[in-house]
């Protein structure tokens, strides 16, 4: 019963087939290569357009990259308070961009609140010299605490991005549970709701190691070769992660996966709500569910051997005396089994 | 007969069986699983000492950011004129340092000459704040034109090191074919001739990724784990790279593959001598063969399916018109059959 | 009647003429003539201990060159929200430092509060990678709205920092108001009180462009002859600014300039305080006045003369619908009969 | 008789003079009062088109910031060896840049030789990823050792600049003894050669502190303010740098200036070409003088009074045994009597 983060999970099997499938004979290194032009063109089909993509060693890489070409002197970036660029990636959003600010932005949910974005952004008026310059808002879909921004919401929050000229760029470490929760199409979920940039993870979701920055209008990631190989995130032998992409969209594993561990997550918080030591902090939308525990539940959770991580309640949220919050993830690696028997746990 | 690039081969097949080994379960991830451990003792074992082991996603973030812990305010590395920091790491380490500058120092066959670098750093006056500070002196090997270091030369730059004060740095992106042409163990190639820090590859030599900054001294590693998270270069599934390193050292495979890459150059480069058709450059010490062919003679063996790529000529290489340089690269995957039948076209 | 900044007024009469008094002869350039060394020895007298000095042009720069000097990677350093590094330099500490955070802590009349401050740092774990580093905490003394740090208040602030390993780093651009306004030392108001460096202004009390980076322990200070080379505020002609510092400190003009500069803010406080047109948002403890005026009531002022600039209204103050919050900023050139004439104004 | 350096020099009189009419009154900070306005017209007019002036605090910041400006990712600008971006500023373009790389070009006399600068971009081929990318040239105009680009040699580097894309900066430091000794105009030595961009210093002229960067097409300019308050060098109080403009320009004050320091050089030049003592490295063409003198003289020469750097000797400079080169630094401040004693002096 391991319920500490999707990337402590391993492969899928079908992504090793595809590893050692690709293991032999020569192919042009540095993303030349056939198979690397063949994954650029899934992900055009994917996204119903023409798409310029380009793989690096990890999500805050995606993320960092993706500020790097839409940044200005003196930029700012607006990202939910909790957002994973703010609190997770040791300060690399602003080292790999020269200095660029990652301003916190308010709102339920992991979801950034329209108002208080577009107050953010006026704190920094265009031409000020003195205050900084706006140059990106980045949403997470599905976020650090498990919210998916609907589609309204997203062209709500792109509407304001047109009215101050910023690009929208999305972190989507978690890209294909929010599709599945929402039943969409990566197109709608982006460019058609006008979002620019994509970090697009397939790690946390039954991959090695397989991340893109996907830019919908090729010409605008000109820059996006050289950026790359100047943060040393050029793979020589690119065909690796282009083989993982390759098995990920075949026979919609990806989507498969997505759609397990959401209903896994799912599952666990039917457990949750009806249990008498637990509460569901708030409703789970895709694979990440926050429960309320008190202490001593928790602990004896972990003694019988479920592992899940202790969360900062984000401001709002009221806690009792004794009482703490926690975090389960769920995989593509995730059992039925599992959550049964933590469900039964939860229930004695 | 495919000569392009040892980082245009695929994997070896006991690494593929090594990732897929590994794929299941849940382990901790960001490098603090059991497997990660283990090879981080098996590098302790290897060097014979109680060495610092991170795992970065390229040899250009293995450089680049082994330069940035080296790094001073103004700070200069000094590297040979070809070195690959200089030519082919588009910008990577001037841009992760924050602005070091790499100062090219010429000596043959890719060596760093002694006396040479001794000039070089004596055009920056230790204290003098105009003109830059001596940060590192980095040496590749074997190097970017198959060139190895003896023991003894590795010493006299580690001397000059010494006087300075400058730490000792080894681009080790094809270390494994340097160490078995000297015949020696990584600890004499290194530490105990005054190498302070390593870029260690195994990517070229049978992995698909897996690259090494190893610290030969723990405590001056300190801020390492945080400028490589900052850099956007701390995978998350870990795992993946422990387990390529893991079945690398097993029965000395890296060692294998090494020696046969080595043995397929050396073959080459004996066909290549006794050729009407073509001369060696220069004598290969690891698994590049350098070659001057006649450019109607490269273009006829290319069109019956031999690749390679042209080389700048180094100062001091002599080229009669019609001809140019030529580089034929190695790898565990070559085989015996194509140095062969490659062999018998240039006497044809 | 200008109250518009205490940088728009010119050069006190005494620091012209010591300009023109070191305007000849030849002196060695770039900081290392007899009158930096006269000036650096002025610091330490008035500091009552060694220091090591470094002239920079620019108050940003100051603190910039700062906290590049105490940053580590990934780190962050503590200061208001509305201090004047998160609001007013254009992305200079997160660009010099090479990407620093510069996190927003609350407190009331722009100083910070210790609890705020204590929880903040708890944001960023000691060797947590994925969150930050703190490398030090930042107070501006006086502050932005024109409040002033008690000692206790300092020494509070500086036993957290203590507590946690951190510098402590004082903006000084109005250094002097501070100064006189608590009836106090240097040395009592910094390294007596634990603050580690200050960004020490004299531009704004008089001097047209005389700052300087004071570090009270000068082996801290190694690499900042260095950093400030590299951010190109060497000065070559650096007598220039030296010059000024020796007018500025004779017979006490920065102590007499900012003795009148308070003074005059005072006067207007009380004039406003008696208004029937305007209220005090709070009381000043410096050259600062803020005050609440309708908006009908501040185009008046303005047609007749008098300038000033609004203010974004801090969280907490109240102001009625109609109502806005302006700023008044005295200095060394502001007149009795200006304050006077205003204070007239208002009462009509 | 002090010949080290022209940043030896104090002020000119009528600098001082400027500084004290312009210390009083009120006027908007940060480069936007009237006088900053008018001496942006004053530099329209001189250099007979629209253009954009940014003032900056040293010549290091003009040359740094202008290549930031111009850079791309993976950078590279091509610099004369010799020049004071590789040789002098500790670091600074690298630096401010981000990273950009500092290409050195050979060439006779401190002039770029435009094949050996052909032959310099071809090692970066356009869209070559590895390599890095060529953002652009500079040229020093008058430069370090003394020299002076013709006019057609100017337009020769600016026609590989165009063939390459690439934008052409001038270092011009020494911009005005450059001027006079060609006896041309700033339009002529600049924008209608093909000059795009120019570090303008008047510091080494008789100003105390006045650096501007000059871009030439004002539409390219636009993210510069953002830069240089990014990099900490936007004066609060402009006005006392636009002061010194205004008293530079008027009655031709930089002209004669310049006039009057390249005079003494020739005149020095004459006494060392005379003298039994001592020979020219080579026939000045602005303000500096090389001479090859016995070590002994040298001493002997300081010991009587005399002060001039040490220089190390260019490539294919031959010296004697026992000799050395040295230079000899003139400007505004420098006196007939001083060059007539020291030639005087040379003679015995």
């Amino acid at each position: 019963m391991n319920f500490a983060s999707d990337n402590w999970a391993g492969a899928h099997p079908a992504i090793c087939e595809a590893l050692s499938a690709h293991a032999h004979g020569f192919h042009e290194a540095y993303g030349q290569g056939e198979l690397d032009r063949k994954v650029e063109r899934l992900f055009c089909e994917i996204f119903e357009r023409d798409v310029a993509i380009f793989f690096v060693a990890t999500g805050t890489a995606a993320n960092s990259l993706s500020m790097t070409l839409l940044n200005r002197p003196g930029g700012v970036v607006f990202a939910h308070q909790q957002a994973h660029m703010r609190e997770d990636e040791g300060g690399a959003p602003e080292y790999l961009t020269g200095g660029a600010r990652v301003h916190g932005v308010s709102g339920p949910l992991g979801r950034i609140d329209p108002a208080a974005l577009e107050a953010a952004i006026r704190l920094y008026p265009a031409e000020f010299i003195h205050a900084g310059q706006p140059m990106a808002v980045s949403i997470t879909q599905s976020n650090e605490i498990g919210g998916v921004y609907s589609l309204e919401e997203i062209e709500a929050i792109a509407g304001i991005c047109r009215a101050h000229d910023l690009p929208l760029h999305m972190d989507g470490a978690r890209f294909a549970n929010a599709l599945v929760s929402l039943g969409t199409t990566p197109a709608e979920m982006t460019w058609k709701r006008g979002v620019d940039i994509v970090s697009f993870g397939a790690t946390k979701n039954g991959c090695w190691c397989a991340e893109a920055i996907v830019v919908m209008d090729p010409a605008r990631a000109r820059d996006m070769p050289f950026l790359r190989k100047r943060a040393a995130h050029l793979f020589s032998k690119s065909r690796f992660i282009a083989a993982q992409f390759e098995a990920y969209f075949r026979d919609d594993l990806w989507l498969r996966n997505a759609r397990h561990a959401n209903a896994m997550a799912a599952s666990l918080a039917a457990h949750i709500s009806k249990a008498a030591t637990a509460r569901l902090a708030w409703q789970p939308q895709a694979n990440e569910v926050f429960a309320i525990l008190r202490e001593e539940t928790a602990a004896a959770l972990r003694e019988r051997g479920a592992f899940f991580y202790p969360w900062n309640a984000p401001a709002g949220l009221q806690l009792a005396r004794g009482e703490g919050l926690y975090r389960f993830v769920t995989s593509f690696a995730t059992t039925v089994e599992e959550v049964e028997v933590f469900g039964a746990m939860l229930d004695r």
